[in-house]
């Protein structure tokens, strides 16, 4: 896969604190810097801090929104697909990228690494949900430190794919 | 609400041992006995054992197919729904019950828990998926010991809803 | 297929007449003679008036809402499926049938018609939409004269596949 | 609504004539002569040929899928934006955009048309599907002779919106 056709889709709760959103704004721009494009939810907390951090730095920002409407989307949203499916669109938000970067997260993010790691999707988290099953952790989130070595590690999965 | 429109919907794996689908047997005929319908999502494992424990302790049994046709539903499905929406089905399976019963359980199922927390439908779990995040147990799944509790817990929880 | 096991989708807009009702009234209560459940959208209008009549005529009626509530159900709606993914659910709507009825028709009702002609189910037409193309009347929505013969046509259809 | 921000969808049948890709080609190249971008489905046909013409005019081509892989879209397409949820997905295409052209038609591009004119999105038909109901034709598809008729009206009806 070429470098400038990866979407890498960033993923987390729409309500988060400023610590997170400085995170996510991290993560956002770190994508843009490496020539791929961010996908997200299109709304608040870590997808309007992912965006507006790509988007600064350069980059494109696809959103897929749950509701009606485009004015719904973040103002650092440069391509708003609206759905109307409400969050059935999760599966797509994931389905659309190559790697998806976890951050923090709600219980819908949880959906999201749900779809993704069903998918065979590569999942890095940063601080995001940690799942266990039968006594067993999961081991398919793969943990990142920091912003940089996330987006190093969702471009190196997703370049291999 | 009343006890007979109650609908408790059973997610786990479509492919698990002998063991687990007994368990997920004896959940659909203590919803049965209930007087409770069974809501799922129509496939193997988990689904179709609970649809055969339902079914033939004369129960009600709802499925929510995520592909084209009723033929893909397992044989003890009474009311087959063909969406046609793939795994995007899933947020169907949860939000057409008023309580949740998680077994075993795959990514799918995972995602099936992440709806339905964020929807504010209870979950209870047996030998299901525990979640954590910044260290944090989520204690949101009410855990049982066996499938008589679950059920008890669930049809608790649905009709004071 | 077994008559039992027959899903018949009857579809229309949501603010009709009281003739329309009437008539979609009449078209529920047929399938209910005949041993048919009814599928439809659960919401008011032809699917209300066309619930009630097979309702009251001791038949089965599954409704596939666009909502995130059972609450928005019609009361005469036995099995609520709650979908959450707005009218991106008139695709289930006909796919869970083996025979659509249209009856008069809102724009919905045409983007059903699409979903089932598509999908190879057959549309039974009772004052519905038609549709031309290149100066080509679409002659695969079957016209029925009323109700009876509208469900007889429907039945045998569906019986044949 | 500034120019740049503004998403055109295409529609039609994914296996046509020469005569009929040809059309859908210009008007691809007419939506990006003035700056706007396309949407479509992003497969074959009338989606192909409209990709085909506004990308080698230079402008943006969004494509949403309906199946699991990006690997379905036309080549021509450069954002594929992958849903998942089959034909569930024409809901997207429509609801993205400001205005929507027509051209030739499938079934599912009767259920697009519908989508659209039910959200009151405008819908300009090139040699489209014409609909009447109880003999009364509806007059709310916009009627163009040319592709450069057909995009100056999306145009002029989505910067009014």
């Amino acid at each position: 896969m070429k470098k400038e056709s990866i979407f890498i889709a960033v993923i987390g709760g729409s309500d988060v604190s400023s610590e997170i959103a400085g995170l996510a704004e991290e993560v956002g721009r770190e994508i843009a810097r490496r020539g791929a494009a961010l996908v997200c939810g299109g709304m608040g907390g870590v997808m309007e801090a992912a965006c507006k951090g790509a988007s600064e730095a350069g980059g494109l920002t696809i959103s897929i929104l749950p509701g009606d409407s485009r004015r719904d989307a973040n103002p650092y949203v440069q391509i708003p697909i609206v759905t109307g499916i409400g969050y059935a669109r999760n599966v797509a938000v994931v389905k659309s990228a190559q790697a998806v970067i976890a951050i923090d997260g709600s219980y819908g993010t949880l959906t999201e690494i749900g779809y993704a790691l069903q998918a065979g999707i590569p999942v890095i988290g940063l601080g995001t949900w940690s799942m266990a099953i039968d006594n067993k952790t999961d081991d398919n989130i793969i943990i990142a430190k920091n912003a940089k070595e996330a987006v190093d590690k969702a471009m190196n999965l997703a370049l291999s794919r």
